[in-house]
């Protein structure tokens, strides 16, 4: 666990570096006169990524020390998962697909307001080659020794939010049942993987597991965090119109679900009941999974629920929208079908990046819409199953290479800080190597 | 060889990790207010590092865009083998020194003046515990399968130039023999191996292996670049007066030397001849080396004589300097014994660095001047065996972490840029993964 | 006139230095240690001035090149006339409360949350030193002989749009009427005119002349810019349901009205009779200028006019709001009342600074919204009378020392930038020192 | 005099202006496509200036906020007296010459590595319409009713450092002798007054007065400051060795010399027998000036003793060098003949300056060497008569619209900083407008 915690294979590592070579491309190309694309430094959004909480690299200036040292320009580090680049290693299905997708990284616009992408610096080749080992899954293993496959980490609330497709064909060549994270809810992660990976990979998935927490649902029922332990049934119960929500959005996809639900030890009979009241209700199956307590057994049930709804499934998976519709028609049909908006807003930004996005022939793109994991909503504070709201865009991202662009709502952070009191002063190695304090 | 040139074992990743953590703990510092430490921003000296030739990340302002990311600062990145951590890392001889190494690095002063260390702010342990496997030596081995120990690389016009101790001395209790590359010339590479990795280490070396080239010889003997394939073996033996100033050096350390001419294809006899003539008269034995042409074979001459050399050598190495001595004394002492010059010039902001030095307490540490590799002056254009100069400290870096002070003379580059034409152009990776283009 | 459009008296200069005096202390203040008052660099909003044309110093970075060059931070110009010392300038009575609004201006924050005033730094003296002569309203005349007071120049769209205090009651000592010029529309600089400096100073105006030329009205009708010249009676009759809403909102402050029609070489007596017919079908009264043409001899109906009006207007001049009610409430006020929106939007940031407003006991400030020229609304291409539009707020500036806040609507540009053709290329002087190019 | 310290005639703000005028039109074109000249921005050396003293200031980034907002930039403000404006205003002779010199005016390079000047961007006819006021000679009084001009303020330690050359020609055309204030002593101000205004305006004055201090001199005897005002004959006795070597400088221009000791209270009768004997041993005429305690009567024979000495000189001024020569031989002839220095240092940066202002064809530009006014050396430290020194040069700026090259030797700052307590905090003006706390 904590080689994996630590620097695991690399990946992450070989992420950084491709995703920081094109940007040293980019500042270089600016640099020299020769081979100069004509690039103007203001319209570069090609920003360098670190693997470290380092608020005070978001916003930088450059390319400062006269004329030897580059040109100044505004720009700043993104977290390493935020890269463009694990996007698309996720996506990749080979080495071929991969140089593609590099080379489509839309960079910026010459002086002269023409696009640059990552081809016109022949980047893609060593980018590639830098990632020759990172594409490979990586294999590892339970505390009781089942294999599991952990390879990639786009954060889904602001890319695809599932692992690479790579691992996910590895998994299925392998074995019988392959089981996907996709975290942040099923309006995030979920939505992402079947509109974006699931399409753009031909996979198709049988079933969904919608994983409920007494705690959460209390949340979503009304009850502030501070009270969170303190056993509230019917705050489970109104918190389960949230369930019900994701449930009902499952169907639109002809997915067919299961709930988990991921068992606490200060949960009662009672809350549980409230949430398999709820399922029954809805005529959908659920179980209680004790992982936590009892490890692989404690999961039996769940499994064996999962492998029979799938197996009995008769549906076919289909996505949400067509990838050859409008921005705006796809948008508008996630916001209002997935998250229950009413209608949407978009900033003066955001109609400037719609007409980019029209004027780069990129109009057929899925969206990947960045939005607030704590809400169906794009307001943090909405609780529940929110109605009657507007979702406000407040600007378009563009990963042409990872194959989709990104609206984006509320405030997003791309790279994080240190608490006060980093975790770092608690970590220690000893005379044996064997390190402490990292939980 | 294509793995050991792209990411190898990860060392210069876990390196650039564990120095950017340090870099993100300042910043946090700065911003936070409950566990501030009072630093000035303005005098943290420390930098972030990568692993890539990208000027445009030299000079950098960061912490702009309000208060929640950061404090505004003007800083910069170094190229990783720059970093201090490299230099720590080769001295290190356990997890133990390494942390201490780590807690001793000086990170500038508070706003009232007080000296501020990585151990202030409990770095060592989290930033030891990311080197837990860079800190372990590399075994690889040559096309004949010869074993070869490749394990850091601080460079020696910056640092102390050497691999890590740890390989060494794990060299030394495999085999019989152990011969450590001391690159950029004896008076660079080798003066600190001696001088400050030897001394930490406590290493005695028998012999010192002297590599010569026809080519090195004639540019030292006056003749331009352009015309250095046309034979000239008066050239060489003008030039041979470079190779007797460094023999000279040599015997300052009572070590005792071998010549070893590395031998090119259009080397002709009477160059050849230039140099072991100059031996002779010196009583210094010398071998030519075939190895790019013969491989292993090529050697045997030259490995025989520097095992017949090392047996018999009854001398005891001993360092230029007393660590005791003052940092002026110490620099006069190499400047004046090992370059040849004639006296020593201190900038005022070198003569501020000395009298900080002797305000923190340390004075007792070895000098490892950053010195041009192109001339035993500190002025590029002076070759052969300059005399009358003399050598300007413009100012002295303090690497209480590594345990020494860098005297700077001339201009150091410490963050490369790309070419206008960057190899990564040429760089491809095909659909087996085989990567072209890297030479 | 030249002299006018230079260097004129002074004022400017004189404001610039005032202004950029606060703006040194400031940063002096954050640079020494013994007078500090604990200012965090990142919350002063106090910019500095220049009357120039300068978009590069828009947005800057201060304070680069080590310890003794200051603390870095972010931070810009603005163009004189925007300089909160401006409006002050023109609302102060005498020295005395020049110096007390000087005083009360908020520059941010200490590091420990507490408010900073220019009166914390004894600012307050030797910048109103340095307005001793600015002060002085300059009394010119036009080319007919007429008396004129130039005197201050705040933006009616970012601040009081009107001239000084000192310079209106000096034009009352002395003489039957004082015209006051208050731009940018009723509902902007008379508004403010009648809300801020009328109520601060105790001015009771009898009479508002509403300037209204056929183009304008042309133009609110439909008619786009590049037509504008063409005749159309009708769309001027269209165009009136602006000049009504403007003639409404007069009557909301009890001031008697009265239309002067600026005259155009081309306009049309269809055109001019639209206008009239508008005035009295509302029971105003209006009259036509030929000013341009004719001189002081062209405004005399008008002036007859005006002169009646003001004799015989009975009611007396209430302002719009109370000071004492809260932000949101005058802000709605305006809003709906004046520019006629069906609601107000407040974004985060403007949320926040409300907050900020209360906390720092400011709410019984008046408000001066900065909003575009263009429209009624805050939409620039809203024309005629926009109804059933919603106002946001984006945020609110503090000028707690010319004694108002201000809710900024829309995009607001404080610093101009030339245009690609300068006009001071066009511009120069002879020997004998007379200026050509001006216009 | 509260008045010349003050705004005066608005001289200062006039410079301000154009020199900031020029600025904004370079980054207007660095900014605009269509008339772009493809100024490189990291090479423009023109700065800003303004007359604070704001240390913040001096290196600042400039043109940040994305493309609207033009090019990032590093820049900095100097303080208005150290604007070439300044420098050029007071050698113009009329219109006609200001505008050529501004036009002249090198701000930097092309893309393309051409030179730029101000006339490039057609600058020269607005800048100097600002200056339309500034350029004429202001005239005042002392309290005693006598005229003195006061016109331009260049400083002697990096500009020529005398008033206006139209100054001194108007006070020649109205009186039979004009004094012209040439600051810093005559190593700096007089050398530069000589050599550069002179020779440019044509001047040939009869006679120079060198004004000495017993404290100054007493100071250069070894004396620290603390101890100043104690009686030392002996050490003002050692302190003339300084003496002699401006009176001997003096000699090298055919000028004839009169040494006035301007008196202070605590000046002791041996202190000043001091002084006269060494005039009287050099066999140079001196008087004692008692200005400060009884105004122009306390200078009634130094007055005589001056018109005399001019009327009685026989020579001519000839200037020290020839401004054709090399600019290393104009620099050489300076340091050694009137600093007295045995050799000059060129650093790096200066040999590539060299090189520059050869390429741009100027080696014919007098040199006005920026230099400490502590010492003739450029070591403020070295006092009395220094011999044996060498006078480094660490680059050489280019003043091509002034007319003259500007060697920097030592640390020269353009833009000071306010003290801890800032004299500001006790200036203040009371109702009636008068001000106090100046002083």
């Amino acid at each position: 666990m904590e080689d994996i915690n630590l620097h695991f294979t690399g990946d992450f590592s070989a992420i950084e570096k491709a995703n920081n070579l094109l940007a040293a491309l980019i500042d270089n190309n600016i640099q020299s006169k020769p081979a100069s694309l004509g690039i103007d430094p203001r319209t570069v959004h090609w920003k360098r990524v670190m693997d470290m909480n380092d608020r005070a690299l978001r916003r930088i200036i450059i390319g400062l020390g006269g004329t030897a040292s580059g040109i100044p320009r505004e720009t700043g580090f993104d977290i390493t998962a935020a890269s463009e680049i694990m996007a698309i290693l996720c996506l990749s299905e080979n080495f071929h697909d991969l140089k593609e997708r590099i080379g489509n990284i839309f960079i910026g616009f010459t002086l002269d307001k023409k696009p640059v992408f990552a081809r016109d610096l022949n980047a893609q080749g060593a980018m590639a080659a830098l990632l020759k080992d990172a594409i490979k899954p990586n294999l590892v293993q339970t505390l009781e020794g089942n294999p599991a496959i952990i390879h990639g980490g786009p954060f889904a609330n602001i890319a695809q939010g599932t692992n690479s497709v790579l691992a996910t064909k590895m998994g299925l060549s392998l074995s019988d049942y392959v089981v996907t994270e996709a975290g942040f809810g099923f309006d995030l992660g979920a939505e992402k993987f079947l509109d974006i990976k699931c399409v753009s990979a031909g996979l198709q998935p049988q079933a969904a597991v919608l994983v409920a927490t007494v705690r959460a649902l209390k949340y979503h029922g009304g009850v502030p965090l501070a009270d969170i332990q303190k056993p509230d049934a019917e705050a489970v119960a109104r918190g389960t119109e949230n369930l019900e929500k994701h449930l009902e959005n499952m169907l639109k996809f002809n997915i067919c679900p299961v709930v988990a639900i991921n068992h606490f030890a200060d949960d009662t009979e009672e809350e549980i009941q409230a949430i398999t009241d709820k399922c029954r209700a809805m005529g959908v199956k659920c179980a209680v999974a004790r992982v936590h307590a009892h490890g692989g057994q404690g999961a039996e049930e769940l499994a064996t629920l999962v492998s029979q709804v799938a197996e009995a499934c008769q549906s076919d998976m289909t996505p949400l929208y067509d990838w050859n519709w409008s921005i705006e028609k796809k948008i508008e049909t996630i916001a209002t079908q997935i998250y229950g908006a009413s209608a949407i807003d978009y900033t003066q930004q955001a109609r400037a990046d719609l007409k980019k996005i029209q004027d780069l022939g990129l109009e057929h793109l899925p969206v990947c819409i960045a939005k607030t994991q704590k809400s169906l909503s794009d307001n943090p504070q909405l609780l529940g199953r929110p109605a009657n709201f507007i979702v406000t865009v407040r600007e378009i991202e563009i990963a042409a290479g990872a194959g989709f662009v990104v609206p984006i709502t509320g405030n997003i952070m791309r790279m994080p800080g240190l608490p006060a009191k980093p975790a770092a002063e608690n970590i220690d190695i000893n005379e044996e190597g064997k390190i402490t304090g990292l939980f």
